[in-house]
């Protein structure tokens, strides 16, 4: 039985362990300045087409996210987000921990309603009354692709970047699953638009292809002695090689993206096969994650052939389920998964 | 050039590359509940002779470090170490960054003086003036071996641990490079015995032939909630199945304590070979650290010959020198530095 | 012109700056281990009906909040709190900033739906899935009366207990207009059957005829060095002994409750006049706040006659604002207003 | 029998109550908005000779340091301190709670060695190799006067200065008993010339004739939003006027630092008193603080005559202890207590 609960229950992608391997008993120096973090750094910025940005890479997502928060964020300062933004859910109160405050806004289909978002900072920041009273939204934290799956448009990361800009917040984007949302046919923002866009992102390895690790991509002067509180986060790993490798190779002739769109293409088969068997989907996305809403009958035959995520329940009493592909799905499970529902 | 300057230059030890390789395909949950890493622990708590402890894995030792004293402490507590320790000169300020004073007494040779402990402790319990103005010391931490190589005897432990129990803290050892003291020859405190004695400990993998991860050890009922804590701290790795395959490698036939052995070994025909050169070696350390006092003729030696560990001053303005073998020192490569010298 | 912005704008009873004028000059112990201190102490619990709680006095609202729930909450715990809550909404993320996440439910007129609390509470009890990659909900935090003026009555206090025993939470009340429900007749919740039914709650001074001043009142057990927690957070004052008079005088022949329900009675007035005029009144709030809904020449009206607080918009454009009437207002005031409504 | 072991044994200043109870029934706004408030602060500015700095008002000193402090540091940012500095050894871990570490220098009469603390930073500066392993020194913490109520002079005030703008950290000075400062004809360090040499300082007022309340004068632009991290920490007071009556009492007709004069006189007169009877002081110290070196007979006569602070042993065994005089205090009973002593 071929597994769909998320998207990182394999190993990596065979050429990173093979590099592993051959550069395995090369000493280097550890903290991320051995030459394979530089390089990597390098290919990083390359294909961000952006090369003053400063990179640095972290183990895992919610450790970069609350990284990132915490070094860009004062005291008084918050960050908003959509209710279903991962920060805000499934993170363990990480960014609370570190002292600061998430504001949310509905989420539509995983994504902010673009004049929603305006709205309310326009009135936040008018709201001179309860001034010192409330904390002060200084970030907005997105994901491409969200949580749902869904996937922001180059007009809607231009509007972000504008209304980010009107009222001095920074933008940041949490790439854990990045790469499935650059393969994805209905993506038209690229990597360097949004290296542009952004103040700060990362690029998900976990999800897309590593063993582990994040590429963290920042606005050069955004974060003052950032590798200090990486450390202070335990975040920075002591043979920082590892994570120089894992992302040379990744980035090295567009293998990042290559085998992202492997997962695209067995979501979208996943999705047909689903659809032609009468099955209802969830949320128009585009990327590797196939939300389904199913009735008792269905979630029991589901249970039957696959393991996936329970993602809750609709009004009507039916169940949402989420199915995942990744970079490592054959696309023979999905012929597999869909004769076996019968 | 043979580097010298820490325990983490190379990558793991082969069999671990191997495994990796040989499990990366197969499908596992994520987050430390997958086969390897159940393995992993019940192999881990066989070694400690304590089926009972809690086992769970992070990825780093400051991590380890400061999700563990987080975990423990309430708000109003401190913990207590040496001035040399870890957590005090390494970490950023992790410790502090979760709230937490640390209070410091003097290093002897890395060590407390149980003393001058079991007396810090005794008047600070007995000083109820202060009662409030002042966090309560709540956890003991040290490390074995400590950052100057020594090690605590087993009679010292003991009396740690009657420390902690007459005054109701918790002992907390840091074992980033417990495989070197269990390798050494000078060491009488078993892996057993120090889980029998102290509170919560790690066993280090990241300078033991790992290429990455600690084993927690905590008594269980210490911490409620710890994944929790771990997911908050960002320290709950993805796909926890590495350092599932990992430990549970390192956990078989003793190859933990094996290639520890070889660090010794090395570290041991090095300081003979300085020795025999008329070097002098300080804090009398028998595990894989060596520390060298040189003037300035043998510090532009060194630095010709070798890299190393700058550690500081002497008062007669000579340099301190720190070396480490590791489990994957060639002896050759000691050979070869003592003939370098000259 | 009488301003009914808060329950803030005057100073204090003059009974208590009397009395702080006849003790000035004599010498007492600091931090609140002094005779008027205790002997406060003594009568918050008698009133109380409960002997065997902790009190300590604290000097404002969102201090007492955060200082109490940093002190019981671990750092894997939230918080669970109505989208209205002060602690979410006015205390300028101060519980955040202790590191603690707050969990939130729809306002129901400022208070709890009991039914979705405790729907909430339970799926999140049984949600194991997701166990270490959310928070711990252990505290419900309720205001009596809530920001809206409402009442919680005895049979949902009951029920809110309930909840809590059930889930293994603690209950906490903040009572920063505390005497305002207890002055309310339709109020059925006695402060000793509060005391009863909370694990933690405190009597609000600031706005019921101190200068300053909150009385948390603590179930024994519950927060161990509480006094050390009060003081890291800059809580502890220095000459506890102003909070021990304030208090000391309030808590003598009922004073706390009598001096509330002028405030009462003036809110009652206040309501019977403006509906008289065919104001539209909200959210049936028994209390010392008025809640006044109007459309712009309404508005402008009240601008021109006296000061309030705008509380936002209504869908249908129209403006809310708030009254408040205190321990200090002059009934003669309240004529004064409604006849300068024309 | 009159008692010495603090300045905050009475209440406040006659002139203080009188002006409480003369407006007491007047309205105000909250928050430090008010008319007192204002008028307290143009006062505060005008005796600072720096109309351009930012002055806010708090209730107590460890609030005031913790506040400040958390404001001005970065996550990676550490302050430094003298060991015997109050916020190091008196504040129940208050800034370590807000995140940050203290490094720790020798306390040379409770101030720093100026050649110390110059090495030091510049060590730290240059240390590279450690970057990212430790915290950025960001903050020199000093007090005027010290906690063993020694000064600083102007000299060693520029010396500050210089060392900081050097090396880029800001300088705070808590001034919890600056009038003592200010009143002592050993000092030579006025207050517009403290105000021009520190970044951020706090006027003491718990200390000096006040009930409560700390003025902190803080350079323009060096904290943005200060006022919602204050309101964050809870620090921000309901009902400011009574901080704004407060410190307008005390900064007309230079009243604070009048009132401080008497506690120097009697001070002084104590010393010589105690100087006549053969008694050893400690410290040097000349400000309202004064430290005698006691054997057990003396230590058993003075505890039978009036009340002190134990300060501590000394290497031979005897006892310190510190008798502290304020502006309340009588000069008869400094009389009658030297008379006591026999």
């Amino acid at each position: 039985m071929t597994h769909f609960d998320s998207d990182y229950l394999e190993g990596c992608h065979a050429k990173i362990l093979e590099t592993l391997t051959s550069t395995n008993m090369r000493q280097t120096v550890g903290y991320g300045r051995d030459e394979f973090s530089e390089e990597a750094r390098a290919k990083v910025l390359a294909a961000c087409g952006n090369p003053d940005a400063e990179v640095e890479f972290m183990v895992g997502g919610t450790q970069t996210n609350a990284t990132i928060l915490k070094a860009i964020l004062r005291p008084y300062e918050s960050v908003v987000s959509v209710e279903s933004g991962h920060i805000n859910g499934h993170e363990a109160g990480a960014v609370e921990g570190t002292g600061h405050k998430i504001l949310t806004l509905p989420s539509h289909n995983g994504k902010f309603d673009l004049d929603e978002l305006e709205t309310f900072i326009s009135e936040w920041r008018a709201n001179t009354n309860d001034y010192e009273h409330v904390t002060w939204p200084a970030v907005v934290y997105i994901s491409q692709p969200t949580e749902l799956g869904t996937l922001y448009s180059l007009d809607e990361f231009r509007r972000l970047r504008k209304i980010c800009d009107d009222h001095q917040l920074s933008l940041f984007a949490d790439g854990a699953r990045l790469g499935y949302a650059l393969a994805s046919p209905a993506n038209d923002v690229s990597l360097p638009e949004l290296a542009k866009l952004c103040d700060a992102f990362y690029i998900g390895g976990t999800k897309v292809g590593a063993l582990f690790g994040e590429a963290a991509v920042v606005r050069r002067g955004l974060i003052p002695h950032f590798r200090t509180v990486i450390k202070q986060d335990g975040a920075l790993l002591a043979k920082g090689r590892l994570l120089g490798v894992q992302f040379s190779v990744l980035f090295t002739d567009n293998l990042y993206q290559r085998i992202a769109e492997n997962a695209i293409a067995c979501a979208e088969k996943m999705r047909k096969g689903l659809t032609a068997k009468g099955y209802e989907l969830l949320y128009d996305a585009p990327t590797n994650q196939v939300f389904v809403a199913l009735d008792a009958k269905g979630y029991d035959l589901f249970s039957r052939v696959t393991t996936f995520t329970d993602w809750g329940h609709l009004a009507n009493g039916r169940r949402v389920i989420r199915l995942t592909t990744s970079w490592a799905t054959a696309p023979e499970a999905i012929d597999t998964l869909i004769a076996d529902l019968g």
